[in-house]
């Protein structure tokens, strides 16, 4: 034996005197007898680069948060107006201009039908807004239409409506990032050419705001939101006034102005349902207060409900508003590149170049991007409610340190920023896809709503059944209109996506379904100490420090160990085995020659030899491998080290009765090893 | 105990019989006490997916081959003429453009000039080639340029050679097969909409026909060679005839021919050492039949430098040839998407949309693509000699069952792959680099070659280090040019990469080394069996199947046995406890609850608390973590399972005196874990 005891090394923060006397108290608070409950010491790292990285996330993302702490965490109705309306309100950025191209294919009085069309579906949203009133109340836990539709409807419209609801968290991220940039492009042209740059920097920094936690991003969040709706309110009153004393400058068209084509195509329903198909998209985000109940301080559903009547109310003035305003000061759209008609519209309100107008711009860009942070929290909460239903795998249920869901949060950016890279930036082709699948969530949600009401019979069920039944027919309607009318444009795409994306859920769920029946055991069976015969096999790659600790380690679990030393080269065997005979006795070396140089199959193929020269009248043994492992210390290490002992382990924990051992040899700990290994001097 | 004794699945194509007979016969020869060859069937796959999988690479990749088999494999010259030379011959497909480029901003009659410059660059050619005839004859093991500079100058000139040898060869995929993929362009104009698809095709073909080994390359790849040569001295014979008869007729000028400026340039030295610059282009290639000389049937070395011969001959007449061609034909290069002169020429050779000319085009672009394929021969090569002396992770140097090298293979067609999709498919901006790259070895080769011979002195040493020092010279001057010349161009690259890969071949080698010592162990030193104190811990997810059979692999270990609930949610623990106190009593269970969902900190802490409990006066015991793996028969089933399990294994590799202990739960043999579980009933 090399050396006394040695002080064993790791965790820094407990006191030593401390932990012998009272080893629990540093990390656990002990309940009872072979229970305890972790405190937050429990948690921390044990390398100097692990504390490193601790202290990085803390400051990046704040301190953990225990469970308890989650109630303080939860959004006041301002916070949760800012976080979780950002996306329907920032489509009054965009909403208006959808319909007036649609409608300036008949002629310059054609627009003044766009009035009408948004107070259309400013109806649908008061509607829609009111159903989902109902939702936020009936489900307090949240999940909007996936748990609606499986609770009520059958799980695979549950699965139908969250593979929607999963598009359209993407697709918000994409689509309002994008549109963001295309504001800070109208003042700034040369930001064209670093969009990519901006997208990706932009959806990093909201993921890291939301890996920080739900709070934080409150706080970020709140300024800009009620900066854009103050702003726009202001332009909509100067408009106000503008118009009823008659003072209107009409705003000189845009040189890039999109054309009236000539003659004009009459002005027939189609084309106002058309229309109506675009300007729909004021409608995304609704349902976005209805999934993140639970986020919501207590009451929630209170909460909740009169948040979204907040939101509504505001979204609706928005954009009649500022659809008025654009119609009576004669905006039009652009070509692409050129000014957004919400742009126009502050030009036309605060004057060109103005301080105003460039802060309306700013506020319009930070919305839309806020816009992008209402799926971080939506998208992350479904998709762990999915986990949690066995619909997608586990590590979505995982929760980070801070509470947030930090699988979903990282995915969505990954695959939101990976569509904005594949679309150069230009996201014009996602929206029908994006309008659909909203419009889907909402008619599934409406339908399991009426079916609710018609299952519960609680108190008033009839005239909320009334209100998510017109919602459910209403929302129909426009879903066909918007199905019909984009079809082609790219809401084809859903018939494609959808079915994939069920069949995954599907897919998953049977395979843990499965898995939890193979393993499950039947409650009557009592499973006492076995006597099994053992045997212990080495493969080693020559005699070294990490071997003669893997052979220790072989010893220490059987008396039957050998070693394999397997070799393409005949010659390096002589010396290994010289070695290994004279420095590790009593363990035999079996040396095979590999000429296909493989070194998984020929051990294998030992395994089996082996396996086959136990006497057949007797059990089979159970082989553990112990596999040498070098510990790599950093990340890079790991590319030059353990390839081969990887390989070996994946390919092991295939075999049948076989256990697969780690050896790891720790650069750090030689000492400790020292004694792992014990050694004297031989004969010489 | 349930059932009996049940056959060992398994490795199938053994007979059961002779296998408990003769255990070893059928995968092994025994040579000797612990001492056996493995037999091809030793690498034959265990599962019927593994079988599968290595049928299909066996279609793909032919079958395995044994080391001894290695010299069947081996190249006769027609063959490496074949594969070695298109790189070098291909390069004579863009040279003469490469001069005329230069020349034609001197107006009309410089152009007359380019056949003195390719004359120039003829005789340059062969020096190098004679120069390089000699590395063939010292150095019969190959490795060319890396070998040479380390031998002779020091290890850090080799690493110098070694990095722009490896930037030369993933120069020439990308370049060559962005210039084949042009040659398509120049019949079928639409291919430029696919060129990215095309070039992944083409590249992708590459790699699987390499990955099947040398032999097959040569089948593959002799005939377009050979085709293109034949169809070249066609071209070449015809204009003989035409400018010795006096028939020449001059080309149409193309409408997108580059124009001539107005007024040229003056003819100067300076313009004609660029043309020189640019069309020594023509040599890049020379250099790999020398790193390629173990791959020539014997004698290797005679028959390489005969091969090397033969190919400077070729590509000299060749290069000449077109170049005469294009003058006397007054062929003109043409602006970007235009023909390529080679293919100008083939139009006034063959007539226009002739059948020659299309098989022309189509032998161009099939011997730029097998140009690429040169470095799929000497790239992997390389490596796997740098990985032999520590300079590259050690996995180049693996080699798969067909002899190739297969790592190396497949990074050289990744980053060859990603360079042509990062620019488009224009690499037109990497050919200064290349052309860098190709010199630098050269010149560090033949200045290596000067000092062997005067070290060596053997017989006829003084002509053949004058023969070296001239190349040496030669090569250093012209790569004095081509760095001057094209420095802004691109050339300034070497500056940059070459460095920062021979910093990385340092590190990497400082890496092994440094870890090659810390695990030596002193030859005096004997290791004998130690006792040492052992502690199984195992922590579960509930009571599962495969929970109970890691608890027996841990009975098996050591009688100390514990297992660690670790759960958020405190009532889960009591169905747990009840389950696991009846189900398998005898095992104390702990919980440890934990508020912050963390799983990895608390098990580590409740590991620290274990230690901290451990009498002070005694050697701390061996830790033992068994971990219950559910084992996935499918790849993206570990998307589904194991994350937990990947995680704790991750860190517990770095904690001291701490042994990972993986058990697979196999779905397939559940009847032998019945038995390794063993099961009765209860008191119920």
């Amino acid at each position: 034996m090399i050396g006394g005891r040695r002080p064993i090394k790791g965790r820094k923060p407990a006191d030593r005197r401390v932990r012998v006397e009272r080893p629990h108290s540093a990390f656990f608070r002990y309940t009872g007898p072979g229970q305890m409950v972790a405190k937050p010491a429990a948690s921390v790292a044990l390398t100097p680069a692990g504390r490193f990285l601790d202290r990085t996330r803390a400051i990046l993302f704040g301190r953990p948060l225990a469970s308890e702490e989650e109630i303080g965490e939860r959004l006041s109705k301002r916070k949760a107006l800012a976080i979780f309306s950002s996306d329907a309100i920032s489509s009054s950025a965009y909403a208006t201009e959808e319909i007036l191209r649609v409608l300036l294919v008949a002629g310059a009085s054609a627009l003044l039908f766009s009035v009408e069309v948004s107070i259309a579906i400013a109806i649908l949203l008061a509607v829609v807004s009111v159903s989902y009133r109902q939702v936020c109340q009936a489900y307090p836990s949240g999940g909007g239409a996936y748990v609606v539709a499986r609770t009520n409807l059958a799980p695979i419209m549950g699965l139908i409506a969250a593979a929607a609801l999963l598009i359209d968290y993407v697709m918000t991220v994409a689509v309002s990032t994008a549109a963001a940039i295309a504001q800070i492009q109208s003042v700034i042209p040369e930001a064209y050419d670093y969009r990519i740059v901006i997208a990706f920097i932009s959806i990093s920094l909201i993921t890291v705001a939301n890996l920080r936690g739900l709070r934080e991003s409150g706080n970020i969040f709140a300024v800009p939101t009620y900066l854009f709706v103050g702003l726009a309110l202001s332009i909509i009153a100067i408009g106000a006034i503008n118009i009823l004393g008659g003072t209107v400058v009409q705003a000189v068209p845009q040189p890039d102005a999109v054309p009236f084509p000539d003659p004009p195509e009459a002005l027939g329903i189609l084309l106002l349902l058309k229309a109506f198909a675009g300007g729909s998209v004021a409608l995304t985000g609704v349902e976005a207060i209805a999934n993140g109940v639970p986020a919501f301080k207590r009451p929630e559903s209170k909460n909740a409900a009169n948040t979204m009547t907040a939101m509504a109310v505001l979204l609706a003035i928005l954009f009649i508003g500022l659809t008025v305003f654009a119609v009576n000061y004669g905006i039009r759209p652009t070509e692409p590149g050129g000014a957004s008609v919400v742009a126009l519209a502050a030009e036309a309100a605060f004057g060109e170049g103005s301080g105003l107008f460039v802060l309306f711009a700013a506020s319009t860009a930070l919305i839309l991007f806020l816009a992008a942070n209402t799926s971080f929290n939506a998208f992350p909460r479904l998709a762990a409610i999915l986990a949690e239903d066995g619909y997608m795998p586990r590590q979505f249920s995982f929760r980070g340190d801070r509470l947030a869901y930090s699988w979903g949060i990282v995915l969505l950016a990954a695959i939101a920023f990976l569509l904005l890279w594949a679309f150069g930036g230009d996201t014009q082709a996602l929206i029908p896809l994006y309008s659909v699948g909203v419009f889907v969530c909402f008619t599934v949600s409406q339908v399991g709503m009426v079916r609710h009401w018609l299952t519960q019979r609680s108190a008033g069920w009839r005239w909320r059944m009334t209100v998510n039944a017109t919602g459910a027919v209403l929302t129909a309607v426009v879903l066909g209109i918007v199905v019909f009318e984009k079809f082609e444009a790219g809401a084809y795409l859903i018939v494609i996506i959808v079915p994939i994306l069920v069949g995954m859920m599907v897919f998953v769920h049977r395979q843990y379904d499965r898995s939890r029946k193979e393993l499950a055991v039947r409650p009557e069976l009592v499973f006492e100490a076995l006597h099994r015969e053992e045997r212990v096999v080495v493969p080693i790659p020559g005699v070294t420090r990490a071997v003669i600790q893997a052979i220790n380690v072989a010893r220490s679990i059987d008396d039957d160990v050998r070693a394999v030393y397997i070799t393409e080269v005949p010659e390096s065997a002589v010396q290994v085995r010289a070695d290994f005979e004279r420095q590790i006795p009593g363990i035999p070396l079996v040396v095979v020659e590999s000429p296909y140089r493989a070194l998984v199959g020929p051990l294998l193929a030992y395994l089996d030899v082996l396996d086959a020269a136990w006497p057949p009248d007797q059990e089979p043994p159970i082989t553990f491998v112990v596999i040498p492992e070098y510990v790599a210390r950093h990340w890079w290490e790991r590319i030059l080290y353990n390839q081969a002992a990887k390989r070996l382990r994946s390919v092991l924990l295939g075999r049948p009765l076989t256990v697969v051992v780690n050896v790891p040899y720790r650069r750090e700990d030689p000492a400790l090893f020292d004694q792992a290994i014990g050694g004297k001097r031989g004969p010489d």
